[in-house]
């Protein structure tokens, strides 16, 4: 029983708003953190709706943010301190590399002095800071880099605006991708400390250095600039951000340290130095002095775009005529594919386009997977390369032997992704604990949530037993072996916006455990030799050790001279060498 | 080696804006899928930072939430459908509670027809809708109630606009929250059939019902109105909402039938008529006729905010001196209390609350938890009640064994929460299959992602063999077992925007798990009576079964008369009844 309960609509390009005679448009109650008085005068009781209506008011994005920071990743004290050093860090990869410089961050965090510290127990009375551990303190977080800088105009925004940005719309690889981040972690260090973001940067030699100090409106999600002077700055172009926060620091799994240790092993090209609170400095040397290739940027697939999107791209594009609309504003789609997909569903190429409404905009969008059209291109993704990864896990650690594998590039909902996977074994890895696994998404190390990740769930579909390495059933692989894998993709579906685990998407999964199992085939190989090389070495020993004993006991028992002894020790030798039971 | 990095802070209020003289800002490029001819022309090198500049843009939250529409619940066919009933059902029952009137509403998924329906295979060429069993379809979802109506000023915003709502400013439960819902739906409608969400509302018998089409224009994150006019309507007062979207309707677990039957139960108050795509209706009668105590909206509490909210709020307040700001936009702060925290801050109780720097405001923070305050009121819950939750177990599942707990609320943060849990044991409900576990938040069903929601982790953590129930090391109970939640807060903290799953946090983990402990004991002495009862049946019925053969055999060995066999087998039955080791 089905009926098209919505009336027949107009053309795509008559949406105007109609304002509504009559009806005065009610005003909005001043944003309050109180019970508005006419709820109160009622005591409370049943509303009208006209008094519901007064209530509803926008909702900035940055306030909504603020009541979910668990959803960027600022849940509790150490993580908070990760995310931000994240973000800073990420950021200055993208500019630096986007320029064509090779990248030069230093990442200092240094205790925030000038007030008593963090507030213990927001719980409870009387629970003091002191003595209690596990409290939060403050620090303040500076990253400084050597890339472009930001032009003056924009630094507000970028610093004191949630999602705004310069990649959410690129169909590019990069590690920001949405916007957020940044500002999110100005954001929560002002909600925890008060203090505005600081932000030095210069653009060029000739430039002066802008010194700014921002602030989230968060009501309006805009940004409130404090200072804004000319300063001297050492650096001839870059950036330095400073964020002071409520936060934990600690080494370790989760750290800062480790963090940065395998932010080097994926960026080879870059060097960080890192200043802990302790003042302890550690330097991660660049590993090549060549820039990665540079991802191009690319049109949309036709194959993963939805009605509602090719129906805004339709309005929005400059192209007059429907075939010249496709073959421009799409990826792959020569001439003669627009003519193809024209034809197939029923429209004229010359058709123009602002007057396309929705029931043709679904005919071309249902002939478009009928339509065969190549993959998308892939210049658009920066996979890190097998030999890059593999000098990474052979320095960081020391093993027998080490494979990557950088399998070519898939498509899902029209956007190009990429996995690379390495394998480490042996050496230096302790034999008797479980996989470590290191997991990246476009060039970012993923720290947090590994049992939520596409990437752990591939990992324990694949069967490590065939390639020799212990694997219990549902559990992970044990052994002297560590998994590197990275996701490249121009946009990364993630299960939150802190961007920690991969979501669990059919296509991706069995992209990783193919990956997977193109290196563990190759381990394997590795490890079976080892083990017939052991026993090799097993067998000769055994020889050595005993075989003089047998020997001797022969001489006595067949009262053999010296010589004859000594051949049959040899001839013996001989036979147990040759022997495959033994 | 810490040192205070940034410079001496200004008053909080001279946030002005300063304008920078000398550099022109420069125009952001015009909103294009395409590559920017910027870019074209240098092949694609590096770029200035002017350039990079000139990528920056504004990113709407419709826009963000397009991408990203897994976060809403929107990630398959299925669950689109799921969560667009949920948002409408949500709204609806919060309306006609908050207006005081017995919700009655009706739900209906029709298919959409005019249409040749969706495509399939978004990612081949030539695969053709027809025959693909599990391609997605399209379908209209209404969704009618009798509450009060929305007015005609505020419908487009409502129904077009993201993060436009208004519960997420008031600190009381409800089932909505975020202002995202409803609006993320039609988007996702709009973007799957390009057809306008419609909707027909009237707010009293005198007044006109207006019918309205409206779109969310996803680049500025405003509705666009395609229709506004006045219709005829037989309902006096009361909203309907039709969207019609691509989805997959199925029966069973997920589906749109389990979530009504779910909210029926915890809504007793509510009326449903639900009418699915076959045409088959489905009543759900109320089980009461009373409305649920309603939730009063309370001001915040003072341990629950932090540094940054506590500035703002110094800055919006209509109070001018400190201890009134105190005692009047605070819950549980009277004026004795206010005085003490101006003390322990060392700061005047008359200071100008507009001249409240910085440090001033930390000082106040870092005193409120040193402060005794009481925990705050908890009249803005409304939980379902013990009683309202065994009479749904009861009807839904007859078993023989109903027991609920409604525990005395917590604070989490500043937020007031309460767990009820009720359990089900035994009767027709079959032994031999892990618990069923039922979750609700704020009195919505959830269906999805029980895996990594907290309930589920405090089940695990429970020693059900404790109480009777078989319970497998690290996984869930087996047996004819129904576990009941309820999480009602007046901020529910999920992992995502989803609203699917309950963060973990560790206070929330606790209450659950003392809840279920509560009900799990009683359950657990049940089970050991009826286990008794079951083993002295069992006893009984030997004796019935076996006694007699031995007492014939004694009469022969014994040459007993029957009269001494009779009164030797009474004494013998009164022996074994009474013995403890039979």
């Amino acid at each position: 029983m089905g009926h098209d309960v919505l009336s027949e609509k107009p053309q795509l390009n008559l949406f105007e708003s109609k304002n509504a005679p009559g009806r005065k448009p009610l005003k909005r109650p001043a944003p309050r953190e109180k019970v508005p008085s006419s709820r109160r005068k009622k005591g409370g009781g049943p509303l009208t709706a006209e008094q519901m209506g007064a209530q509803q008011r926008e909702i900035s994005v940055a306030e909504f943010f603020t009541k979910n920071r668990h959803l960027l990743g600022f849940d509790n004290a150490t993580k908070a301190l990760l995310t931000t050093v994240k973000e800073a860090v990420d950021n200055s990869l993208d500019a630096a590399e986007e320029a064509g410089l090779l990248p030069e961050i230093t990442v200092e965090i240094s205790p925030l002095k000038g007030l008593a510290g963090a507030r213990s127990g927001t719980n409870g009375a009387g629970s003091g800071k002191n003595g209690d551990p596990n409290a939060p303190e403050r620090f303040v977080v500076a990253v400084t880099d050597n890339g472009p800088g930001v032009i003056k105009a924009q630094i507000p925004k970028i610093f004191g605006k949630l999602l705004y940005g310069s990649k959410f719309h690129r169909l590019r690889q990069s590690r920001g991708q949405q916007g957020i981040g940044i500002s999110a972690a100005g954001m929560y260090g002002q909600l925890t400390t008060g203090i505005p973001t600081a932000i030095i940067s210069r653009t060029g030699k000739g430039r002066p250095a802008h010194r700014f100090e921002v602030l989230v409106n968060t009501q309006k999600n805009h940004p409130e600039t404090v200072t804004d002077e000319e300063v001297e700055w050492e650096l001839d172009h870059g950036t330095r951000v400073e964020i002071a926060l409520e936060a934990r620091y600690q080494r370790g799994k989760h750290s800062v340290d480790e963090y940065l240790r395998q932010c080097a092993v994926a960026n080879p090209h870059a060097r960080f130095v890192y200043r802990a609170p302790d003042g302890e400095e550690t330097i991660f040397e660049r590993g090549i002095e060549d820039l990665p290739a540079s991802p191009k940027e690319i049109k949309p697939h036709p194959y993963g775009v939805e009605l509602g999107v090719l129906m805004k791209m339709l309005k929005t594009t400059k192209a007059t005529k429907l075939k010249a609309f496709l073959s421009t504003d799409f990826s792959r789609v020569s001439l003669a594919v627009a003519s193809e997909i024209c034809d197939v569903a029923g429209l004229s190429q010359n058709a123009w386009v602002s007057r396309i409404a929705r029931e043709d905009a679904d005919r071309l969008y249902q002939a478009i997977p009928r339509v065969k059209i190549r993959k998308p291109p892939t210049n658009c993704l920066a996979p890190i390369g097998d030999e890059a990864i593999k000098a990474g896990l052979v320095k960081e650690f020391e093993p027998d032997f080490v494979h990557a594998v950088t399998r070519a590039p898939s498509v899902y909902r029209g956007n190009p992704f990429t996995i690379e996977v390495g394998v480490a074994f042996g050496g230096k890895l302790p034999g008797d604990q479980s996989v470590k696994v290191i997991r990246f998404a476009n060039r970012v190390p993923l720290l947090y949530q590994q049992s939520a990740c596409a990437i752990q769930k591939a990992l324990g579909s694949v069967p490590w037993r065939n390639y020799g390495v212990q694997h219990p059933k549902g559990g992970l692989p044990v052994g002297p072996l560590v998994v590197f894998v990275h996701f490249a993709s121009v946009w990364v579906q993630f299960t939150s916006e802190s961007k920690e685990a991969i979501a669990h998407y059919p296509e991706i999964l069995k992209e990783l455990r193919l990956c997977m199992q193109d290196c563990g085939r190759v381990v394997g190989r590795h490890i079976r030799r080892q083990k017939r090389i052991a026993d090799a070495e097993k067998k000769r020993s055994y020889i050595e050790k005993y075989l003089p004993h047998i020997g001797i006991a022969l001489q006595e028992i067949l009262d053999l001279t010296d010589a004859e002894r000594e051949e049959a020790f040899l001839r013996l030798i001989g036979i147990l060498n040759r022997s495959r039971k033994f």
